[in-house]
């Protein structure tokens, strides 16, 4: 239960919880090709709408932009809370095979395995050396998590915040998106990279947040509430491999009021705002479109409706994640491929970090 | 000024204190080939007396043990406080002239830099998982630590025993010759040994320490306290390369007491029994025989008596550490060379323990 709540705190590994698709919040592509974008999410097996639908279209997008990107799937990240060694291979393999399907593309991105790339662990040694402990003990995050368990979190809970920083530093990323829940975060990564060139030498680039409105996509089951993997109410959850009859009764059950008109009013009617909001994003209309559509639907039709367009959406790529399932062999491949292209960046970054730091 | 006193507390890596030469206390050397000694030491440049007597005469003893012996030079732990880059680089190689030069064989010893092998920041990421927080907060040295530091250390500084418990089980090594004031953080060692035996399945065997006897060498100063690098007054410590008029003004300006008189009375003559201690560990002569030797000697004339017996055991040392200075390219190929060979045992290790995480 401890580790269902953190879950539900923690989700992925934040940096995936941005969307990059609100372009009033997001800067401007740059033109610069030297910009390196960097994002990691961890192996929680298969992703639910939230995931896809806040996260993952919009790294795909990032695909297009100019300069490079790189995503991790952190499994290093994944141990601060326990896991069960089968559950974890397994879930590595479905959350590559998720991504493939949903668009990420390895040769238009690095797409790796966080513990292949043994430069994330030792860059992290260094800068655990350049934090004081209140630093950490004073992260939002961390105050939260350590309560829910007493105050007897692994250190490994405390300190994941400068792994997270060697994850984006080893790469001189200078851009990352991120959510609001990990602002403290970036700033952590922004001030390690400055103490850094300061007592070294100007070497990291000080990355950038991309700041992006967050979309969240709420429970089925409780509005109030974000869609969460671990929610214990099956309903709640829509996985994006779901079946089109699982999808409809999801739906079907989903928690609105007792007004039957469709609109879009997230402050007072979360339940069917909540499903104007998926309309709308799994149908790329703007929400105005998707209400003035719906216009003399009740509420139990267009639940249907919104089931449907979610359906059409999935399809293609619920058929390409049970393609990609069935060749273990490629997933592998296409993680050690993506690691080793990964190492090739880090490694002369780490070099160099000993260097400065005086191992070599 | 708090780094000096930091340093005090914690001299070399620890685990080099001890004295492996008191055979009431160590247990007969096992007949097990299969036997694995580790143990690290700070890269604080030259060693002094302390360090030769205390620790790095019983390196090379162990040596001659059955099994295999891995030495290194932890330059990860080094940077737990402040470093300037470029007097670590060279406290690395002059640390590594002086091992070989007292007698650190790397034909018979795996002599490496901790920094050069990736794998033990890996498998501390994995163990710092499985530790809590308090485990760490409630070791003496940390709390010695961070009340020197106004609890304002770095969290290296906190967590650096679960690195020191990586670099022990890296090398599934059997046996830690520890002393006392290491005591806690081999009971830290073996709990997460078997804390990872009881989780994954039997993998670590759960080192055992050679446990000796601490024959602590003073400061020719102030005989209540260690000798040590760090100490403001230069008389304090002979460092091994010391020349010989370096070392007769230290013994002749050593504080004694007013009888003149030689005799071993460790409680209530600290300088003089120093002294003693001093002289029958560099002729290898018993402490009695040592003081029957003295006899009508008084103090001052014992003081020269003491001065030359270290010159002459230190003169080969200091010789052999001269020619190695010259040659850089030796001393870095031996570390380059010691590397590869912990490297190809850390490495299946470490896939093992990946495997068995479930990153693989």
């Amino acid at each position: 239960m401890a580790l269902r709540s953190m879950r539900k705190t923690r989700g992925c590994w934040g940096f995936i919880r941005a969307l990059h698709k609100a372009p009033e919040a997001a800067p401007a592509p740059q033109k610069d090709a030297m910009r390196r974008v960097f994002s990691g999410i961890q192996p929680t097996g298969t992703p639910h709408l939230g995931n896809y639908l806040g996260a993952i279209e919009s790294w795909v997008s990032l695909q297009s932009e100019p300069g490079s990107v790189l995503y991790s799937i952190v499994d290093l990240h994944s141990i601060t809370v326990p896991q069960d060694p089968a559950v974890l291979r397994q879930s590595i393999l479905d959350m590559t095979a998720a991504l493939l399907a949903c668009g990420i593309d390895p040769e238009r991105s690095i797409l790796f395995r966080q513990s292949q790339v043994a430069e994330h662990t030792q860059l992290s040694w260094i800068l655990t050396c350049m934090v004081r402990l209140p630093r950490l003990q004073h992260l939002h995050q961390w105050k939260a998590k350590s309560a829910q368990q007493k105050h007897d979190g692994t250190v490994g809970l405390l300190t994941y915040p400068v792994l997270q920083a060697a994850d984006v530093l080893l790469y001189k990323s200078t851009h990352v998106p991120v959510g609001e829940d990990q602002v403290q975060h970036m700033e952590l990564v922004q001030d390690l990279a400055r103490g850094f060139n300061k007592k070294y030498g100007e070497f990291f680039p000080v990355p950038k947040s991309i700041l992006t409105s967050m979309k969240k996509v709420k429970s089925l089951r409780d509005p109030s509430a974000k869609m969460s993997k671990s929610d214990p109410d099956r309903l709640a959850t829509v996985r994006i491999t779901d079946s089109p009859e699982e999808i409809v009764q999801k739906f079907r059950k989903a928690v609105t009021d007792f007004t039957s008109e469709v609109t879009y009013d997230p402050a007072r009617r979360e339940g069917v705002s909540n499903l104007v909001a998926i309309h709308s994003a799994v149908t790329g209309l703007p929400v105005e479109e998707v209400v003035r559509q719906s216009a003399g639907l009740d509420t139990a039709r267009y639940k249907l409706l919104v089931a449907d367009a979610v359906i059409e959406k999935l399809a293609p790529i619920k058929s390409e994640i049970e393609k990609l399932k069935m060749d273990k062999d490629h997933l592998e491949k296409v993680l050690e491929a993506g690691s080793a292209r990964a190492k090739e960046l880090a490694y002369p970054v780490c070099q160099e970090v000993n260097r400065l730091v005086g191992f070599l």
